[in-house]
């Protein structure tokens, strides 16, 4: 058992929680035993675990299922008091990992991989994680983040996501990139924006889509919206001028959901 | 100009930030021009407002706002240092208020108001913040907070509501009143459940309506299924089990709100 926090593996968890650190190595730290069996369940390719039999409801079940997919010196058992020192959350409960990040490019993506959300410099890491989540719901194939777009690998972002990040393909590349992409694979680039005139209830989507949302403060530019096959808006009536970016992103992707499954 | 953080009204801005402060008092902190000119131009009962000139972008507009609305003592001019001393931002932007909170109950409630948003046990307060900022766009008219719901006047919820909290009515009540609330006034409760067999995008949706929205963890409870008039579920593909509360509330709110807006 590992008692002492100067320990190099276990240095490294805290480190992970700084986007720095996550870019330096290529890998992140993730947190609960909910996230860590999926990482499992999905043959995420996890560096270690780090398990605290003290804290875990069952610690024998998870033992066992740990001994089964990984190398002995991948599984490093510490006391609570080390576990509770690189911890994230207020109730820790004793399962933590390091796994090294998944990159899609769009070179390797599939013809039959037609569904994508790209996000242009999202900034709020819980938004991130809940757009991951809903794409996941409706069958989207992954996720393409532009220009200076939180991490993924963030810890609020993967708590966001709730395990649904292993499940969907993560790209990250430039606004030029994606065009050339999308023109050359017959993609429909669509935007969004309050002024556009098209209500996006009326609107028909392509079967090939890349939704293109803006980030929380500014929308997208005029030069994106101009690169854009079909703008649509989202009606409101209230004060505000505009919805929440995960709620706007999850009530499009509901809609051309829908709109597959009405012609099934 | 108040320099001292030991000035009584200076204590307090520190002390809102804790709900059980809120309670006692019947107030709440609200920080940013954005927020507290909504609160201006909505007639929110604004005890004192406190400035600081060295960090507003535009004082003189914004002091000639308050002189015409408020009282003289209901104006504090404060220094950077220690409006940077109660703040809850990053980037402090020098105004910020003491409002008092507005309740409204189940008798109070017209005949016309007749869509509303019920959460029973909602925890996290950006949830409910980004549930009220979709309420506002929908055209809801209220949020009915069920047992031990998190606190719409928490820094977190003000902030994800964008202002649109002053739009909106936001009612206190137990779950039995809802019930005898909704007999007494013919309007449908619609609950969810990923168990329900009817597909909320076929479902039809009376035009009095009460969404009722479970907590993060649990769900609905079996006894508030029973209590409802139609049970909807939302359709997921993937590998999560459900979407984000926001995003759930969300995606059935547009999907009454198009219902509505189909019809006209």
């Amino acid at each position: 058992m590992i008692t002492s926090p100067s320990n190099p593996r276990i240095k490294l968890l805290r480190k992970l929680q700084l986007r720095k650190h996550r870019e330096e190595s290529g890998s992140y730290y993730l947190e609960g035993p909910r996230h860590v069996l999926e990482a499992l369940t999905t043959s995420a390719p996890i560096d270690y675990v780090v398990i605290c039999p003290e804290l875990l409801t069952n610690p024998e079940n998870i033992l066992c299922r740990l001994n089964g997919q990984l190398e002995q010196d991948q599984i490093l058992v510490v006391s609570a008091d080390t576990f509770k020192g690189f911890s994230t959350k207020d109730g820790p409960k004793g399962l933590a990992a390091v796994v090294r990040q998944v990159w899609a490019s769009l070179t390797d993506i599939k013809d039959g991989e037609c569904r994508w959300v790209a996000l242009s410099s999202v900034a709020n890491p819980g938004n991130l994680g809940t757009i991951i989540r809903t794409c996941d719901a409706v069958g989207v194939d992954g996720i393409i983040l532009l220009d200076q777009s939180t991490d993924p690998y963030d810890p609020t972002a993967l708590r966001a996501s709730m395990g649904t990040n292993f499940a969907i393909k993560q790209v990250k590349t430039g606004f030029d990139e994606l065009v050339d992409w999308k023109r050359a694979n017959n993609i429909g680039l669509i935007g969004t924006s309050d002024r556009a005139e098209l209500d996006y209830h009326h609107a028909r989507y392509p079967r090939k889509f890349i939704l293109l949302m803006g980030s929380e403060r500014e929308g997208l530019s005029p030069e994106q919206m101009k690169q854009c096959d079909l703008m649509v808006r989202i009606p409101m009536r209230g004060q505000a001028d505009s919805l929440n970016l995960a709620v706007a992103t999850s009530v499009l992707l509901y809609e051309m959901y829908n709109q597959i499954r009405d012609k099934l």
